[in-house]
C-alpha cells in the first residue's frame, strides 16, 4: 500500500477521552523539541509540579508525571506502594475499579473487594462493613469519577472510613481532575492518578500522579524491590524531585510535557473552583436537553458527574448506527458503552475544553436528528 | 511564582537522544487530536504497523509501538517473556544491559551475565562460552547499540550463537533503527524495542516492539500472568492486531502516534539502506573533524556506531564549561558521558534527522572554539 502523511479529521470529542484539545494547547505541542535534561526543560518541569499541586490542591513534594497514559498511572501507584504480603481493600463499582483488582492480583497481593452497583457511587457503609471484618488491610482503593458509568463517589467520606481504620487510600482520579472537587490534602488521599487526556484537555499519554508523605516514605522504606523498573517511583523521583541535578531514568516525553504544561496553565488561569462550576453548568444545559429527547441517565442525579454522562440508548435504536451516523456527518465523537453497559448505554464527555456551549448544542442537534431518522 | 506560557529555545540536538525532530514531525505532531477508536485513527495504526515492519525487516504480525518511551519497551519484552523460573543470559557492555539484567531480577527470574568491557562489542566468544556452561538459559538478551558508549554489537553472530543453544533472543535496538543495519527476520531476533527519539528522529514516548511468531505463542500459552497490567501484551496485541473489531485496552498517545507516522514515513521514503548509509557518511566527516581536533573515541574504528560518538574529554579541559558554552552560544546540545565514562566522555549523536552537514560543521566548529577557549 501506498502510505502518506495523515491528516485526521477535525472531531468533536464529546465521549470519554480524549477530549477535546485547545489549540492552545496543540500549539505548545509542536514547540521544537529540547533534551530531557536541558536546563530550560528542568524549570518547565519545576513548573509543571507546581501546576499540578494546584489542580490537585496539595503540597505533596512528590507530584510529578508519569510519562505514559493513566493505566500506567494506575500501576505505578499500587506497584510502589503494594508488596505481595498486603491486603487491598478495592472498591468496584465499574470497569476501572475492576482494573484495580487486577493491579493487586498482579502483585500477587491480595484484594477484598467492596462490590457496588454499576451505575451508582461506592457506598461508604459497604467498605465500613468490609473494613471491620479485614483488620489485615492496609490500604483502600477506589475510583472517584468511573468512567465506565458516570457514577462520582465520596472520596471525602471514603477516606475519612479509610483513615480511621489505618489504612492508606489509593484514588483513581483519571476523569475527575480538573472537572469536580477533589481536594487531595484535605481528604487524605495517599496516592492519586489521573490522566492528561480528561478534563485537562490535553493530549492522551501522560499520567499525573501525587504521593502524600506517608506514601512517599513508605516507598522508600520498602525492602523489597518495586517490581516494574519503568514505574519505580524511587528511581523516578531522583529525576523529577532532584533539587539541583536531576538524574537520568528515562527520556521524558518532551513534548507531550510542553502541553501539559500548557493545559495546566489553561485551568490555573481560569481558576480550578470556575472550572469545577462550568463542568455543572454544562452538565445542567446537556441534562435538560437529554432529558428533552428522552433519553435516561444510569445514575442517579445526586451521583452523577457532570463530564460523563452515561444514558440508556432506547430500545428501538441502532447503537452503532447512531454513533456512526454522528461521527459522518457532524464529526462527532460520543462515546459506546464498556462493561456491563456495552451496547447499553451511550457516554457522552464533557470534559475540559469540551465542556463549552457550542458542544452542548451541536450534541443535543445531532443526537434528535440522528434518533428521529434511525427510529 | 507567576508562570507563562513555555517557550523552548531552539536547539541543535546532538547528544545521546532525543535527537533533532524536524518540522514535518512536529507539524504532524500538532494535528487536532481524534478518539483511539476512531476509524480513521485504526487506519493510521495500521499504517504504522506496516511502516514498523518495513523499518524492523520483519514481517512479524506483533509489531507495533509501546504507548510509553523506550525503558517501557525494554519492560514489556522482558516481563511478558520471562517468568520467575527462567534463566536468561544477558550481555553487559554499557549502561543498558545492566538495565535489562535490572529487568531479569524484578522478574524474580535468574541472569547469567556476559560482562564485556565498556566501549567495546559484545565478545560472540564469551556467551558462547557462557551458554555452553548455563543449558538452562532459554533467552539471551543484548543490546544492539549501546548508547552509554557507543559500540555496536555483530547482533547476526550473537543471534546465531543464541539459536544453536535453543535460546530466544532479545535485543534492544533502541539506538540502532534506522541508523544501522538490523534485519529482524533474517537475524532471529525474537523481540525487539526501539525508542521514537533516535535515528527515527520523532518526539520521545513512544517505544517500537516487534515479537517472532514464536515469541508471540510463547506470550499466548504462558500460564502465569504477567505482572504488569499496562505492558501485558496479550492485552495489548487486541488493540493492535484485532482484524476489524479492535478492543479497548488503554488510550493510546494519538498525537504522538502521528508524529511516529510521519516519522517512519520519511524513513520509507528515504529507504532504510539509504538512511543507514547516510549515517556512514556524516560519521566519517565528523570522525575526520574530531581527530583532527585531538579528540579521541572510546570505541575501536570496526565496532563504532556511526550515530553515536563517544570521545574522551581531553585532560585539562572542563567537561561541564564546554557542554554549557556550546548550549549557550550555539543552542548546541551534545551528550555527557553515562556510567563508567560520567564525566570521562562525551557522547556526540548522529541520529536521524540530526545526521547532516550542517550540524556535522556546526559541531566540529563551535567544539573547536570551546576547546580553545577552555584550555
Amino acid at each position: 500500500m501506498t502510505i502518506k502523511s495523515f491528516i485526521p479529521p477535525q472531531r468533536t470529542l464529546m465521549g470519554p477521552g480524549p477530549s477535546d484539545v485547545s489549540p492552545q494547547v496543540l500549539s505548545a505541542l509542536a514547540r521544537p523539541t529540547v533534551g530531557h535534561l536541558d536546563p530550560s526543560f528542568i524549570g518547565m518541569m519545576d513548573e509543571v509540579k507546581s501546576l499540578l499541586q494546584y489542580a490537585f490542591k496539595t503540597q505533596n513534594t512528590y507530584t510529578l508525571a508519569i510519562s505514559a497514559p493513566g493505566s500506567a498511572g494506575m500501576e505505578a501507584c499500587f506497584v510502589n506502594l503494594i508488596t505481595p504480603e498486603d491486603t487491598v481493600v478495592v472498591c468496584r463499582n465499574g470497569v476501572f475499579g475492576a482494573r484495580m483488582i487486577e493491579n493487586v492480583q498482579r502483585i500477587g497481593a491480595t484484594a477484598v473487594v467492596v462490590d457496588c452497583p454499576w451505575g451508582r457511587a461506592v457506598d461508604p457503609q459497604a467498605l465500613e462493613d468490609v473494613l471491620k471484618q479485614t483488620p489485615q488491610a492496609r490500604f483502600v482503593a477506589f475510583v472517584h469519577a468511573e468512567t465506565s458509568t458516570g457514577a462520582l463517589s465520596d472520596a471525602k467520606t471514603l477516606c475519612e472510613i479509610a483513615k480511621k481504620h489505618n489504612c492508606m487510600t489509593i484514588v483513581d482520579a483519571v476523569t475527575s481532575l480538573g472537572g469536580v472537587e477533589l481536594r487531595v490534602d484535605d481528604w487524605g488521599i495517599d496516592a492519586v492518578y489521573s490522566g492528561s487526556q480528561k478534563c485537562l484537555s490535553c493530549v492522551p499519554g501522560i499520567s499525573p500522579v501525587s504521593f502524600s508523605e506517608q506514601a512517599a516514605e513508605h516507598i522508600k522504606n520498602r525492602k523489597q524491590q518495586v517490581q516494574s523498573w519503568f514505574l519505580d517511583q524511587s528511581l523516578v523521583m531522583d529525576y523529577w524531585a532532584g533539587q539541583g541535578k536531576r538524574s537520568y531514568h528515562h527520556t521524558a516525553p518532551v513534548n507531550s510535557l510542553y502541553a501539559l504544561h500548557e493545559a495546566l496553565l489553561i485551568l490555573q488561569n481560569e481558576g480550578i473552583e470556575n472550572s469545577w462550576q462550568r463542568h455543572q453548568q454544562q452538565h445542567d444545559k446537556l441534562a435538560l436537553g437529554l432529558a428533552d429527547l428522552g433519553l435516561d441517565f444510569i445514575v442517579p442525579k445526586e451521583e452523577r458527574l457532570p463530564q460523563l454522562n452515561a444514558v440508556y440508548i432506547p430500545n428501538n435504536i441502532d447503537d452503532a448506527k447512531v454513533r456512526q451516523y454522528l461521527l459522518n456527518e457532524y464529526n462527532l465523537e460520543i462515546g459506546a458503552g464498556l462493561g456491563q453497559f456495552a451496547g447499553e448505554a451511550w457516554r457522552i464527555g464533557l470534559m475540559g475544553y469540551a465542556a463549552r456551549n457550542e458542544n452542548v448544542v451541536l450534541c443535543l442537534s445531532a443526537l434528535k436528528e440522528a434518533l428521529t431518522k434511525f427510529a
